[in-house]
């Protein structure tokens, strides 16, 4: 089944504790497309201005994404952000965010997108994000993002968004703040009496949490020994959750939990170098492999 | 099989954000030796003071604990530790440490216990921790703590403790002190270069990691939504751990993997009360039911 994503698409300047990139190609919308193409076809939402490099486009067009919802706004420049991880490489500072095309990102889905089942919605400005779902005619499992500024800026309406679909994607922190509730296995009750049924929190280098129904399911990160830049780790994540479960044609609890594991892999890879330099150099049998391997790692018996 | 536990007994005053408690049961030895309770017959070697209310050593002995190698040094007072726990409940600070009746504590073992198979060597300082093991006749198991003190200030000695030992259980921060690591799957390399063949570092409220041989395990803690006092949690972790394997008299790795969901699951009846009120409290069929819940929520497929 095809896979819409409404995210954003940029180019960001990363410092890490050893090396300082700029002009890379990220974005949670571009992180997504190409984490779920090794399992499903993209469709891709999202808005650039006339400062951006045609060979990303290419990029994303060589894994199967369909490019025909990314829009150019001239007289605009492209998304940038730029950020400083710590020595722990788990956290980071915003240095700088410079708008630009997004303050004038609406968009109407090209027609042959408006039937797609499968959709994320990436941490846009929660109108945005109804908007788009209002567009849709045959959503059969609905995944949003958010952030930190929507939660403090637009809570009456993601409160609205969070009624309208099946799951919600959060950090272990943004829980925290959407919920005021800190212990993470309440935050997620918390978070489904808003109205999603499905909540998955991401905690980074702590792997995730799932409540599907009544029932958690917490599964660590994949021990990665080369962290080079952590950038778009969440956004792959869910692109490979999602993209496993169109894959699949399914919203089973059991393959939601399989998802998962395939999420967490998929995100080990693109912390392996900068941008989207190792995630889309992939191959699915690459995946399958690690995903064997981190089955052996959690396993027990 | 017994399981040997030399560790300190101690005296505790514990800060959380919503309580303050006195003059707790507390120390390593303590809350080993409970948690090893449900699964294997304890032998105890530590030293208190004058000052110690006898109750404590009748729910030790309550709980099949052989308390001969408990020794009271007149004339001293029991150790005291004093901690205050952040806001996250993961993070404390030491506010005051009376070492006490510790400052004498030079165990000789009963000769009942030179013989027992399964060795827990909880944080003391190296150099008694190596003369405890000298005494030992029959080892088939030994396991040491350590801390983050006698890393900076005893350093030359653990290194000789590590190569005498088959497994060590250490914070993550410890482990990052020890190596100068900060990456956790390196970090347990290194170590284990050190010596002991088994590696396991404790991550609180993130779980733990196995370094067995050249494989990997990396379990996620149980998402607890009651800590009341994280005190002692690490301690009955490794006694949770230990107890399993005296209790199944092998050192195989798969056991060694099914040994750290037991320390996962015991640790986290410690921290629902403060002191040992919880972990004292329960029944072989609370945890094996727990486990079972804890499997669950661990499984992928």
């Amino acid at each position: 089944m095809p896979l819409l994503v409404v995210g954003s698409v940029a180019l960001d300047s990363v410092e890490t504790p050893s090396e300082t990139r700029d002009d890379l190609l990220g974005g949670s919308g571009s992180y997504f497309s190409v984490a779920a193409s090794y399992f499903t076809p993209v469709q891709l939402v999202g808005v650039v201005g006339d400062d951006w490099p045609e060979e990303h486009t290419k990029m994303l067009q060589s894994h199967g994404v369909d490019t025909a919802g990314l829009e150019t706004i001239e007289g605009e420049a492209t998304f940038r952000w730029k950020g400083k991880y710590h020595e722990n490489m788990n956290d980071r500072d915003t240095l700088d965010v410079q708008l630009g095309a997004m303050t004038r990102f609406d968009p109407t889905l090209p027609d042959n997108f408006r039937q797609c089942p499968f959709i994320f919605l990436a941490n846009d400005p929660p109108p945005l994000q109804i908007g788009v779902l209002e567009q849709c005619s045959a959503p059969k499992l609905v995944v949003a993002d958010t952030m930190d500024l929507w939660i403090n800026t637009e809570r009456e309406t993601l409160l609205k968004l969070l009624k309208k679909i099946d799951a919600v994607v959060l950090n272990d922190s943004e829980a925290k703040l959407l919920t005021g509730e800190s212990n993470m296995p309440r935050a997620a009750r918390e978070v489904q009496k808003l109205g999603p049924s499905l909540v998955v929190i991401k905690k980074g280098e702590h792997g995730c949490m799932l409540l599907a129904g009544d029932r958690l399911t917490v599964l660590p990160a994949y021990p990665t020994e080369t962290v080079i830049d952590p950038t778009g780790a969440g956004d792959s994540f869910a692109g490979g959750m999602m993209g496993y479960l169109a894959e699949q044609d399914t919203v089973d609890t059991a393959a939601v939990r399989r998802s998962l594991a395939y999420g967490t892999v998929v995100a080990s890879f693109t912390v392996e170098d900068f941008s989207l330099d190792r995630l889309a150099n992939l191959t699915r049998e690459e995946i399958d492999a690690r995903l064997a391997e981190y089955m052996k790692i959690v396993a027990i018996d």
